[in-house]
């Protein structure tokens, strides 16, 4: 039994996490740590809760002096503020996997620039993983910190990798118009996101100025062995959960949609949680799971290729993939705790 | 290994037998027969289920040749549909559980005054059992037709029930106003229902008149011993799940909230399903669950109690309520399969 | 040309206020006060107003400086805010309607009870009108302070007067279970108006204890004659605008439906915004408007008569109805910049 | 008095046309034809103009014979169903504004393409005028037959034409992921847009073979002189009106965002439904209104430009645009009947 806790355990991230290790059955939950609700029972931030979880959320200071009980610690905490509990719990021999952006970027300068803060942790950097496992197992068997990506890191680079590995893409030629439900802003009072301001409308925001863009540029070029930039551009669409990544690309060569099918196929073969579908997918498909659906689309008459995915922001895009994560760091199957069937309607 | 059989399984209640089966560990899902789905793969009409389920949907005409292959039968069709199907399958030795409306109503007079149609299977409506476990369990064991309760009367009468047998309201004060989500109407296609009619509104429909009144009238009569009527009116609101039932009636007596909390967590000890919560219940904390939330208040000032029930219409409203008698019907552990808990945001 | 000032313009009562007098004929807007957002323009915390609306809002002193150049003054502040303003305005002859609660109950020991504040201005309350034009309209005729009532009031109000008035139903009979969209809540960060918290959901509050409840007890007797106690239930529904008040109440005779909807169409007679429907009304019909629907229902069954009302919570539940309270103070045309038809969908 | 007929007049753009021709003070309605709704009270089918509008809505025979007393004919019918009603209000020395796509693409050969009919009125393409009045204005003053352009074209086209007329992007570098409220999918009893299926949900349709793109491809070959194809992705967002492009460019030289800001600026100057905003805009400040809200972002780092429009698609992507055009054709003011200010929230 692996013994697990969570750092801002009743934000949406944390949240989900708790839902999902509660229902998993190799794991044991030992602390849910918040700072906005410590001595609250969880179950009364979540009431869905009663009957199902009986902790009390408990503060920092307890939560540290916990980490002797524990194999691996979750942190969903705003970035800038995991540095000091990830270098506590690795010196404690605890395992980390950081659901925030502080361990992802390889450069701290990229760091400083994008999130306007000195990186506190550089050392850590060398050996931090990016915990995409499709792409990025063999990696993170063995690691200890591993950096959870971002949700729409998660969507982009799975939707684009196969394509920039293959060089079958201008590398250059990248556009990923990105459109999340409302949960990826958290679960903050704030204006901007209460019902009345953001039902029946949508909008874009962080227009060529979002943080997740030098995380998907680190990895794509990566993918495609040669520096490369991309226009990303996230919404905000009035749906709880999921993303939806509309990726665009300039064929590098001539090339049928149906030979585009198989390389991923081919590509993604025997990762569980990858859809290729021949439909063009739909966030609803994915919800509540930790699967990535994608569909292909060649345009001919402009010579671009359009992929599509499809995820839920809050489980592949962050807490599903940190289980499979902790899966992968303890050995046992990675789909174990995730085998999330979408509920529809 | 239990093994069964669903009719009209790719409507909204039909699927959510099928996503409740597919989880339930101790039964084999042998056919899904559609209607209007025929010869399609259950995969392609629900993209969510790639990967999950591989079955393609059969006729009515194979599904009945399959009767002997089975241990229950669902029937998930609309109203005056499923006479003739249950009186072959009861024949051929199998279980039928039908979540339609055609066996709920003892009196054939009123299916025939509230459906408008004659009840042409009269002889099975004395062996038909209401299948509201929590109130009727003992009459469930044993049953070879078991009537599965409608969404309302489900939420109706387990609010209310507890006061009544007690009689601690007057039984003709009764008032329901119930609140339902939009997969209530089903998935036909209809202008009525579609998004850019019933997004951003609310109205109530059936006054006076919907087909569930008779239903819950027949059960809290029961309950009350005594014939009683209610007002009954539900309404539509914009959420694709839940009916929140506020339930009004008169207190016959002076009593305290706290004393009624005492008598609906005794009365309902042990009900795995049933919460009894001091804070009033939103349909969120129980969507995708089979769970009932209960909340009570007592209006001093006008001398009513106001209980106020949740549950998810499509899980203990009809799928999850179904199976919940399947695994009374075949002696397993009530809530095998359906441990589940609700998914927020 | 009448001259007004709004207190309060940036919340979705005063803003809809803005709205609504930017359209009027008759009416000039001499400023916008708001407290969180002094010296912002109006069109840069509500953009559509872009090329609309030229004004700075400015903070409450320099409104009190400006009251010699108005003819009426808005006040939309929560409850306890209008005392010491409202004093000001009348002593410097100008009119005041106010959105808040202050002036609405005429016993100052209701206010401190449902509101937990002492009433400071109690010398005001003789002369404040309960400003609900299609009632009262005469005592509104040369008023100088107009209470304006609250949003479930209204539709309660509305609904119910006719009745009671005309003895038709018992008076201690009446349960008002009513439903709103979540601007009602206001523009104020808050996790439970999170588009997360409260879509895909609907919830009661305040069961038995809402605020509402005595404005609604003080209106209806007054129509009955005769001190009443009311159950009223608020839910809180997934949409942007609008209340249903589903209204129960027990005959005293025996009646036809007819003739009620005769009653009905005769008690409001010549009253613009209210319109007796055949069909149960939808919130949608009455969204963007001064509009109040009503429908009627007999349930001989249970020998109760259930009207459902349907208005928008900010239009005639506040702004519009703000207005029409103007229009009559000042001798216009009831309906001037009033003339709102619902758009759809 | 300018005297109109509308054919088509109950779907969701043709209710809009009566919707904005009830508030124009200087035409009136003589009919409204509905295939779907012949014989029934227009209020009956939208009973929000109950009080309002009292016509019946009638057959396409009788208002053929209605042509005689018209000026101006509006046609909101699906394609290839307007050429023999087109012609014969010609005929009658009617004005005719077609909603939909029968006399939008000047080469048949496109109609046929993409639409799969044949185009059986070819001898009126060279005469009707595609009505963008912003791009086009001249041309539409005296035309007798005016194609109102789709929903996406108007939000795409408004948004690239000032960098494609000058030169300042790369013609064959465009794409324009748009994303559209569902009301664009008409009112048709359907079970894709049912409630159920597309709320909480967002997915991409029509990937690379949606009828809008050659539209778009005329229009904005005409301002870059030369002949270019687009990437055009259209999307379904849950909720009601609006459509969101978000348009991608390269850019051809060097050149600052406030420089652009300053052409669009210039080259938008004193069309009045046109907003040039510092801020990236949102679909609710437009909806309801005939506006276009355009932002402007440089992305150095790709040098491309991302401009993003909002339009209300049934105002200025249908119903709206169709008015705004009667006006320039009979030399009234462009903006007569069409002075509307969003309602938030």
């Amino acid at each position: 039994m692996i013994k697990a806790g969570i750092i801002g355990g009743t934000g949406y991230a944390g949240q989900n996490l708790v839902w999902l290790l509660s229902r998993h059955d190799k794991v044991k939950l030992e602390f849910i740590c918040s700072h906005n609700n410590t001595n609250t029972p969880f179950s009364q931030v979540y009431p869905n809760y009663m009957g199902f979880m009986h902790d009390v959320c408990i503060d920092i200071q307890s939560a540290l002096e916990k980490l002797s009980l524990i194999d691996v610690l979750f942190i969903a905490l705003p970035h800038g503020k995991s540095f000091d509990i990830t270098q506590q719990a690795l010196e404690a021999g605890v395992k980390v996997v950081d659901l925030g952006a502080d361990f992802r970027l390889k450069e701290p300068g990229l760091y400083k620039l994008w999130y306007g803060l000195d990186h506190i942790c550089q050392e850590l950097l060398s050996s931090a993983v990016y915990g995409l496992p499709e792409i990025n197992k063999t990696s993170i068997i063995g690691a200890d910190l591993v950096a959870n990506p971002g949700c729409y890191p998660t969507a982009s680079i799975l939707a684009l990798t196969p394509l920039l590995s293959e060089s079958l893409i201008d590398p250059q030629s990248v556009i990923i118009d990105a459109k999340s439900g409302v949960s990826g802003a958290g679960r903050t009072a704030n204006i901007g996101t209460l019902y009345c301001e953001c039902s029946d409308s949508i909008k874009a925001y962080g227009v060529a100025s979002h943080r997740h863009t030098p995380e998907i540029e680190q990895e794509l070029s990566r993918a495609a062995n040669q520096q490369i930039a991309v226009s990303f551009t996230p919404h905000l669409v009035p749906m709880n959960r999921g993303i939806l990544a509309t990726c665009y690309g300039t064929l590098s060569k001539t090339v049928e949609q149906n030979t585009l099918y198989d390389l991923f196929r081919e590509f993604y073969q025997g990762k569980s949680f990858i859809r290729i579908c021949n439909d063009i997918p739909e966030t609803r498909w994915v919800k509540g799971t930790n699967i990535c659906d994608i569909g292909i689309r060649i345009d001919k008459r402009t010579n671009r290729v359009i992929v599509i995915s499809a995820i839920d922001n809050l489980i592949k895009g962050a807490a599903g993939q940190a289980v499979q994560n902790m899966n992968i760091l303890f050995n046992m199957n990675e789909t174990d705790g995730l085998e999330l069937l979408s509920m529809v309607p």
